[in-house]
């Protein structure tokens, strides 16, 4: 079967266009040739943009996927007009309704993105990735108090990708901290994150896949060794749970699914 | 004025719905108030959630926006049924037509997140977090030819968060040099990335910006000196044009935008 095309098209940077068209996607057996056209923002570029959609139209002998983001109107009316692809218009579609819903016309501002540097959100999603970053596996106990989350668990079990994730997409100040020998043997979680309970996750794994995990970075260690990851993840779960904290397994879940259990479970925290 | 609840429907993490419905929400001028509903997969927590949208409709005596990624027919049946709320169903909107398109059922999977542990795409996902960490701010030139990207820039130019956007959003392998006054002495980047020049790009700020920047971390000190940060900044932007590289301002420029213009900068260079 010849493969079709789906071109992600945007004014900004595209992000969200692919990340919503992926979405979509996966819910079809097919895997379409992609294509990202960011910055599509004027009717300059729409021209060319249109060229290699009809192009691939051309070539493929199908008319390609044409997801779009594209707010400026201009660049639109281009698209629109001998567009040989399927037209997705992922804004347009939704914003003559809102429109109406809200009593109120759309200022048709190109991207969420633009000028966002002064803005207070991105400032602080910024900072919150250099605190994430400065209190990673444990480096530092100073100013843990300003930290929105802290994660302990053994390491390898995920807690470094988690908190940068929460740094990253929810602004959040994680800290996270590695559980050792020297905790097992005290029977408590590390001092420094005790009188932080509220803030606390635990994160485990299943023994047999932080085993491979950690054959990759150092084979046949005994670091690595089952019976060794078996010991440490009974240990920290120990510990997890005489702590009274929440226990996440990053075995079968995602750091984007982890990182939404933990918002959610200090949204609701903090409505109480 | 009587303030409006948007809410994010999902029966995954909802992080696309959000990210999809907060770049419409820009389009028009209102501050709603937000609500996440993540995990909604099945009827019980549908009826859930239906209470939550149309207590809010009483309360603020407006629709709220019901923006759903659901999947789920079963959810998406009770919401539809009796919600209060303006429903933007911004998956079956365009499911229905994609269907007529590609000549196929959707298979309505749940969540673009699903079982995607196991997958090649995750996996190096979490390799590219790691490596990048690894080779933040020069650490180690260990494996530096495994790079995606290498980036070059005086401190506080936005070199790391940058870096782990690259590798957290679009699974890049990111590496990234600091340039200080030995650098400017020898009058050329650091030698461990010069035989690498096709992954390079050099960032670069304005350093009444980077001034401020500075003066967040250390007040006061000659780090942050505006005399300083323009110095650091001639001389940096001097090696980078000497070099030949891409050179990227992030004064205005979010990490999102910057790190598209590096993908799409690479693609490019790939596809010649």
């Amino acid at each position: 079967m010849p493969n079709r095309t789906a071109f992600f098209v945007s004014d900004g940077t595209g992000i969200t266009a692919e990340t919503f068209a992926r979405a979509i996607l996966t819910q079809f057996e097919i895997s379409p040739k992609m294509v990202r056209l960011p910055f599509v923002d004027n009717v300059d570029k729409a021209h060319q943009a249109l060229r290699q959609i009809n192009h691939a139209a051309h070539v493929d002998g199908k008319r390609p996927l044409v997801f779009t983001t594209v707010v400026n109107m201009d660049v639109m009316d281009v698209l629109r007009r001998d567009c040989e692809g399927m037209l997705i218009d992922m804004f347009g579609t939704f914003i003559a309704p809102l429109e109406h819903e809200l009593g109120m016309k759309s200022n048709h501002r190109v991207g969420r993105f633009s000028d966002v540097t002064k803005s207070r959100e991105y400032h602080d999603r910024i900072e919150a990735i250099n605190f994430t970053l400065e209190h990673d596996d444990g480096q530092t106990n100073e100013n843990l108090e300003k930290s929105d989350v802290i994660l302990v668990g053994v390491s390898r079990s995920g807690k470094t990708p988690t908190s940068l994730y929460l740094a990253l997409q929810f602004g959040l100040k994680a800290s996270n901290y590695p559980l050792i020998p020297e905790d097992f043997e005290r029977r408590q979680l590390p001092p420094a994150v005790l009188p932080h309970k509220k803030k606390l996750f635990g994160l485990t794994i299943d023994p047999k896949r932080l085993s491979e995990i950690r054959h990759e970075r150092r084979p046949n260690s005994r670091y690595a060794s089952l019976e060794n990851c078996q010991y440490e993840v009974r240990e920290a779960e120990a510990l997890m749970r005489r702590a009274g904290i929440r226990i996440l397994s990053t075995t079968h879940k995602s750091i984007e699914e982890i990182a939404t259990i933990i918002r959610q479970d200090l949204e609701a925290k903090t409505a109480r």
